[in-house]
C-alpha cells in the first residue's frame, strides 16, 4: 500500500510518498481501508517542526480520517467489517480527564496518523460515523469538531438562550457555530473579511463583527448583548484583553489558538472581577465524540469542506492550507 | 380591590370573592397589579384539602402570574414601575438547593397567591417576562415551565442528540416538550388519547406512543431508540415499572407527578443494573427561570394555553380543570 | 497453573479447581500472577445461578484480586513487570459513563475472573495499588471499594461538614464509612448488632444506631441531625420508606443492595416533597478507582478484614460468606 | 451610636470615627450589634482609591464582621433575637451565579460595612456562626474562607488524596490550607519567609517551598508530586509562567490576588497543552458560606489570628495591615 512520511520535520518536501505492507490487525484492532482524511493546523506544524511536543519521525501524518473496516482481530466487539469509522483523535482518551500519557496516543503525531491507503487501530480508538455524512465530512469530525463540542457541552454546559461568541472561521470555530446554534444559542461571528462573515451568515450566525472595521469589537459585544457580553468564547486569536471585555460575568473563554500572539497578557484584576473562567482547550474524548455524532445525525448537520483534493495531490493540500484564506476544512480522498 | 379566598380546604364552594384593600409595598417590595394567572394542578389539590403540606387558610389561591409593577418601595433595584413581571414560585428560591424553609415561600400557599386584583411581592421574588408573550402566555411559567426547564438544564444536562421522553400532556410535559426540541433533543411522548398525540406531533413530538394501544410501551422505547432507551423520561403517572424498562443506562427519570399511583413499586434491582437517577422534581429556583426566558425570548417560542377563563369566572376555571381533558395551560385573565 | 471454576451454576459444587495451561499476553496484555482474591456477594449469586444477567460457565470466578505483573506484551506502556496491580472491575469502564456493553468486560462473569494463578488482562483495565496495603488489602479494592468512592465523590459531591449515613457493615457500606471520614464528613452507621456497631464506632463512625431496637430509626437520624437528615445515604436493604425519611432535603440515596426486599416501594409524593435523588450504584470506573488510591495512599488507609483463607480452601471462603455475620472482607490468599 | 467613616478614599486620614443613630430593622431587616470585624486587603485598597469598582463615599469600611442579633423585623424568620450572625460579603449573593447587580451589594463599599456599633441587614443577608468559635474567629469568615471554600469545593470539586499548593500566607491562603486538610488532600504552601513556613507547618502543610530560595519552584512542585503537578493552585502573586508549570494536567488555578504583578503573561500553548483552567476568584454565596461553616463546625476548626485591636485603635489596625509582615487575620474588636 502507499502511505505519505514526513522523513524529518522542518521542511516541508520532506512529505514524500512511500510503499508500505498493508498492516494486520492483531486480537483487538482492526484493519480501515481509509477513505478520505482531513487536515488541521497542527498536521502543518508537525511538519514544520513548529509543533510544541516531541514528535519522531518518519511519521505518516494526518490525525482525522475515516474508512471502511476491512478486516477484525477475532476479539473485536464495537465494530464490525463493512463498518465505517472514524478514529479517534488521542486514541487513549474515552472519558474523563486527559493526561500526558493519553496525549501520547495521539495519530498524526506521535502516532502514525492516517494519510495512508490502511491503517490499524484498536476497537477503542475508532468510533461509527452518522450515515448521511460523505467520506470527506466524516473525515473532518476527530479533532475540531469534537473540541467545540467538548469546550460547549463537555467542559462547559451550553444551554440555549445563551451567547457564544466565536473569533473567526476556522475548524473549531465553524463547528462551534454550528453546534451552538443546534442546542438553540445566539452566535456572534467575528472576522477580519466581510466575505468570511457572510458565509458564517448563511450558517446561521445571528450577528456578525468585522474586528478590522470594529477593532474594540468587545463593546459591539456589549451592545449586542444588552450589556452582559457573550457566555462563552471561542478564542483563537490572543488578544485577551479584548476578549476578556467581551466575556459575560461569569462566562467562560476557551483558548483554542493563538493566531495573533501565543504570549498573551491578561489583567488578573479584569479576570478576578468578572470570575472569567479561561481553559486551555485541547480536543476531546470518545463519549464526547459518540455523543456529538448522534446530535449531528439528529440533525443531519453537514460540516464545512473547503476544497477536496486527491490522494496524489496530498502536498498540494497541505500547501494550500499553508496558504490560509480558505474556509472550512480541505480533504483529502484516497 | 377584590380577592378570591378559600375560606378553608376540603370544599370547593370555599373559593370565594372578597374585598380588601390594596396592599401597599415596603421598602424592597414591589406592588403588581395582576394581569393573569394561569393553574396548576396543585391550586386544585390545595383546594380540596389534598395538598401534602400544612396550609392555613383563608388563602388567595394561584401560584402562577404575572402583572405589572405599579408602585414600588425606595430600595428596589431589580424592577421599576411599568415593568412586566411573573412572580417565582418559591419567593426564596434564588439559585442552588431548595431547603424546607424555602419551600414555605410559595406562592398559593403556605403565601397567599395572586388570583387577586393587587399583590405585593419582595423584588427579588419576581423576574422580568419575554417580550413577546401575551399575559396569559407569561402567567404560565413560574411553576411548570421552570419544572419543566430545571429537571433538563439544571439537574440535568441535556444534549443535543439526546432524546427525552415525556409522559402525557400536562404542564410540565408539554414544557419539556418544546425545552427538548429547542435544545436539539429528540422526543418521544406518550398519552392515552390519538388526539392529543397528534397535537404534540404538530409541537414537534419526533415519535409518539398511544399507551392505552400499548400498553407495553417501555418495548416500543427500546424499539425506537435503537435499543438504547431515552435519556431523560418525565413520569407523571408512577407506573415505574415500565419507566425502569424504557429509560437508558444511566439515564434521569424524573418524578413529576402520580396520576396512577401515589405508591410506586421499583425493582431495585433493575435500578442498580442499569445505574438509573429517579429524583423528585419540585419546580426550580430563580436563576433557572431567567435563563428559561432568554431561551424563551430567543426562540419565540409560545407556551400552550388551552383555554382562558374572565376573573368573574375563576371558579368555573378551576371546575374546568377539575374535569380533565384539557391540553395546555388553563388562564384567567384579569 | 492452577484454576477454579463453576463449571455450572446453581450448584455451590460446582466450583472445581482444574489444570489450565498459563496463557500470554498479547502485544498490549500484562500477565499478572495472582497474589490474593476477594469476595463479594455477586460472586456467590454467581455460583447460585441469582445473578440478574447472563452468564456462560464454565468460568472462573472472582472480580476482585491483586497480583505481580510477571510479562507484559511489546506494545505494553501503562505497567512493567514487577508492578503489583489490581484488575479493574469492569475492564473496559475507564471513565465517563458506563453502558451494557462496558458490563460485559466484567471480570469474574462474563469474563473470567482471578481465582486463578494467573491471569492475562489488557493494560487499560488494570491498576497500580497504593504500597502500604498487604495483597489482601489491596485485593478488595476493584468492586466495593470503588462503589462506595463513586457514589461519594463521583456520582455525588460529599463534602467535609455533610452527613452520610451508612447501612450495614457490608463492604460498600465500610468503604464508605472509611471514605467519608477522611473527607471531613460525619458518619452515622445503622446495623442490627450491638457488636458490629462498636466495630464501626472504632472505626470512625460518629453516631451508631441499632435498627433493631430502633425500627423507626429515621426519626433518630433526623434527631442527630438537628432535623435535616442525611446528605448522602447508602442504602442495602431495600426498606425505602425508612431511608426517604432519614435523607435530607435534596439528598441522594444510592441503591447499592436489596438484604430485606428486592421490589421496594416509594412514595412519589414523599420523594417529590423532599427532592430525594434516587440512584442505581453499581461499580465505578478507572479514573475513580486512581482517585481512590490516591486517597487511601496518602492516609495509608487499610481495608478491614475478616478472614483470609488459603487458595485450597476457597471452597471455604465461599461457604464463610454465605454463613453471614462476618465484618469487613473475605480473602483469599495465592 | 459610633462608627467609622472613610470620608473620601485616597487619604488614610479619612477614618474618622463619627456618631449616628441607631438604625432600625425594617419588616424582613435585622438590627446586630457589632461585636467584631476583621480586615481584608480590600478594606485598605478601598480606603486608599486603590480599588478597581466605583465607591461612593462617606462610607463604613469593612465587608466582614459578627454581632449579636438585638432586633429584627416582624416578618423575620431565618434568625431571632440573641443569635450571633455573620453578615455575607455580598448581601445578594445566596447561591448560583454571582453578577454586576450582585456586586453591587458587598458591604463596606459600595454598601456600609462593619465597623459601626450597630447595623441593620436583611435577613437573608447573614448567617449562623459555629459555637465553638470566639467573635473575632468569627469574624474573619465571609470573604477570605469563603473564597478558600468556593476555589476548592463550589468551583472545584476538590477530593481527598488529590493536592493543593497553596502560595503565601494571606487570609484566603491559610484558609485554602486548613480547608485542603480537612477535606484530605495533601498541601503544600510556597512563601518567601521561612519563619512563615514553620508556621504553615504547625498549621498542617505536608510540603513547604521558600521561593525566594528556590524560584523556579514549579520544579519543586513537580518533584514533590511524582512529576504530576497541583491539582489546585491558590494563585496570589501573578507569575502565571510559574504556576502554568506547576499546575497538573487539566488542574485549576484560582487567580486569588496580583501581589507581584497586574498584568501577567500566559504562554497559550502551555494552558492547551496542559488543559489547564485559571479563574478568577472573587468570594463566594451564601450556600457555601453556610457549607463552610458545618465542616468548621464538625471540626472544631479555628481560623489564624495574627492580632486584635481595640475598636478605638481600629485606625492602628489598618496601618498594622499596610505594613505587612503578618500571619493571620487582623481583627478589630468592639
Amino acid at each position: 500500500m502507499q502511505a505519505y512520511q514526513i522523513q524529518q520535520s522542518t521542511d516541508r518536501t520532506a512529505l514524500s510518498l512511500t510503499e508500505r505492507p498493508i498492516p494486520q490487525p492483531a486480537r483487538d484492532q482492526v484493519l480501515i481501508r481509509v477513505r478520505a482524511v482531513s487536515l488541521n493546523a497542527r498536521d502543518i506544524q508537525i511538519m514544520h517542526g513548529h509543533y510544541p511536543a516531541a514528535i519522531a519521525f518518519p511519521l505518516v501524518p494526518v490525525s482525522d480520517g475515516v474508512g471502511e473496516v476491512v478486516a477484525v482481530g477475532h476479539a473485536v466487539q464495537r465494530v464490525k467489517v463493512g463498518d465505517r469509522v472514524a478514529g479517534i483523535f488521542r486514541q487513549k482518551w474515552i472519558a474523563g480527564n486527559a493526561s500526558p500519557a493519553i496525549r501520547q496516543s495521539t495519530l498524526g503525531g506521535p502516532l502514525d496518523g492516517l494519510l495512508q491507503e490502511y491503517a490499524v487501530l484498536n476497537e477503542e480508538g475508532v468510533v461509527l460515523v452518522p450515515a448521511h455524512l460523505s467520506d470527506e465530512e466524516a473525515a473532518t469530525l476527530p479533532c475540531a469538531a469534537t473540541t467545540a463540542w467538548s469546550e460547549l457541552f463537555t467542559r462547559g454546559q451550553l444551554k440555549a438562550g445563551e451567547t457564544v461568541l466565536v473569533q473567526g472561521t476556522g475548524g473549531v470555530s465553524l463547528f462551534a457555530l454550528q453546534f451552538a446554534k443546534l442546542a438553540g444559542a445566539r452566535v456572534i461571528v467575528t472576522s477580519r473579511s466581510d466575505e468570511k462573515l457572510e458565509r458564517v451568515r448563511a450558517l446561521g450566525a445571528d450577528e456578525v463583527i468585522n474586528t478590522e472595521k470594529t477593532p474594540a469589537w468587545a463593546a459591539r459585544v456589549r451592545d449586542l448583548t444588552a450589556g452582559y457580553g457573550a457566555d462563552y468564547l471561542i478564542e483563537v486569536v490572543g488578544d485577551l484583553a479584548q476578549s476578556l471585555q467581551a466575556v459575560a460575568y461569569g462566562g467562560q473563554i476557551s483558548l483554542v489558538g493563538f493566531l495573533g500572539q501565543r504570549i498573551a497578557k491578561i489583567d488578573i484584576a479584569q479576570a478576578i472581577v468578572g470570575m472569567v473562567r479561561l481553559q486551555g482547550a485541547n480536543a476531546g474524548h470518545r463519549e464526547a465524540f459518540e455523543a456529538m455524532n448522534r446530535a449531528i445525525a439528529l440533525h443531519h448537520l453537514h460540516p464545512v469542506i473547503d476544497q477536496t483534493f486527491s490522494f496524489e495531490d496530498a502536498p498540494e493540500a497541505f500547501r494550500y492550507m499553508e496558504q490560509g484564506g480558505y474556509l472550512g476544512k480541505i480533504c483529502i480522498r484516497l
